[in-house]
């Protein structure tokens, strides 16, 4: 019912290919989608129950010697929406079926590792749908903002990444790698309501104003990664987030893209059916 | 308003007690709840909100310095519906406020250490609720059923849960632990809908039989570990869960009455809000 207000595959409006520009993207766009909030609204209420069961088909086969997964990897600047999307979109899952991870500001041990390391062990394992809220991609991000590395090795990493992401989409698991794209409006407004509201003020951290001010330097950290790192088994998506609600249908469908590109079935068990009901019914 | 159809607290009605019998407890009961299925239904959908706003709060607390979470452990007999309670009710907090974690049949490295060693890792934390289906608990059930481990090894165990979540709830955990109670008759019949249906045959298992053929000695052992480890900061709740419906309010409720408990408020923070207001006017 929900495909109805999509024109066309989200996947295809935004995707990052040859010529991509992140300048380009309006963040206040919708695109592919034929209507405002409130049928937005109604679709992502509508798509949990397909998203879920997918997964859960997944997951069966899993049981039964599947290997496949799902890895979502969330980045976006400050106020994006990545909370809500997890809430909203990935919370259409049932807990047993994902493995959700926020990564944070880099602990001493951590440091002492591969920037890949921290990653390694949180992936998701077959059956399962991974979240990863921020990733590796800091690495290239935040890290090529700061100086947090030199040149030549944040250089290294890009190839680093389209290697590590390949072996991971030779093991099986199918990568979707989402971008929420805001303006600087509209952080700002967004930062506005954190601070007038109490229930939100603790979101708020005075050094989110020194990384508003490097916001040039961000996008171009960015447009750097996105044009490096999507491949064709580890897609990058632009999603326009100024409006909340496409946002969310918009994950919400890169997500069902995934998991009906894998197509679970029921699998077939290893026991003999007929035999164990006879057992159970003299139980 | 969910409030309306309950009759009495859950938690006064289904906690663990001094002279608890577990075979006095009606799988077919509905404590304290006035209505059937549908009024249930509509009880666990209005109170998904209440839930998730408490942990949102208790995780703004953490953020700010606070340390109290929440542990929900869930024991059962197969089919007696853990996933049915992790997807309905757990699955109504948002999955950044979770950490939920099966326990399987322990792993080699596993049984090298101290049965509370693989416990000790999954435990939430502060502001996060977690979720154990399964826990140490298997360590007094199936280790005693089966006879995994000596008969004083087992008897010291009880001991050892209740120092360890002694001191769980000294360090700012609020535990709840459920045991969903289901009549023999009833697993026989959700094992027959599992042989039945080609979507859910993946869940079975033809050693199921043998532990349900076990199923007085599960109940002793449950019986057992239910008088030995309720204590005031780590009690049971045994939840009738023939119907499926009323174990998923029941232990919403339980859950919202810790999180009640808890009262955890928006934290004050740490920077002048009015002067950050005219930095980002700024900005």
């Amino acid at each position: 019912m929900s495909k109805d207000a999509w024109n066309a595959d989200p996947r295809s409006l935004l995707s990052v290919g040859v010529g991509f520009e992140l300048a380009a993207v309006d963040p206040d766009s919708t695109p592919g989608f034929d209507g405002g909030k409130k049928r937005g609204e109604a679709s992502l209420a509508l798509t949990h129950q397909e998203l879920n069961d997918l997964q859960e088909r997944l997951f069966a086969e899993s049981r039964m010697g599947g290997v496949r997964s799902v890895l979502l990897v969330i980045q976006a600047m400050d106020t994006a929406g990545k909370g809500g999307i997890v809430e909203h979109v990935v919370g259409g899952i049932s807990p047993e079926g994902l493995a959700m991870h926020a990564f944070k500001k880099p602990t001493t041990e951590e440091l002492e590792h591969d920037f890949l390391w921290r990653i390694r062990k949180e992936l998701p394992g077959a059956g399962i749908v991974g979240v990863f809220d921020r990733s590796h991609y800091e690495d290239v991000l935040i890290a090529r903002v700061h100086a947090l590395a030199p040149p030549d090795e944040i250089e290294r990493r890009y190839a680093q990444i389209v290697d590590f992401e390949g072996e991971l989409a030779d093991s099986g698991t199918t990568i979707v790698k989402v971008m929420l794209h805001i303006s600087e409006e509209e952080q700002k407004a967004r930062l506005a309501d954190r601070l007038d509201r109490v229930d939100k003020q603790w979101k708020y951290n005075p050094g989110d104003l020194v990384e508003r001010a490097l916001w040039p330097r961000y996008q171009e950290a960015y447009q750097v990664a996105l044009e490096r790192t999507s491949m064709a088994d580890a897609p990058w998506y632009v999603v326009p987030a100024n409006h909340k609600w496409y946002a969310r249908i918009a994950v919400q469908q890169l997500l069902l893209g995934a998991l009906r590109g894998l197509a679970p079935t029921w699998p077939a068990v290893d026991y003999d059916v007929e035999a164990e009901k006879k057992r159970l019914a003299a139980s």
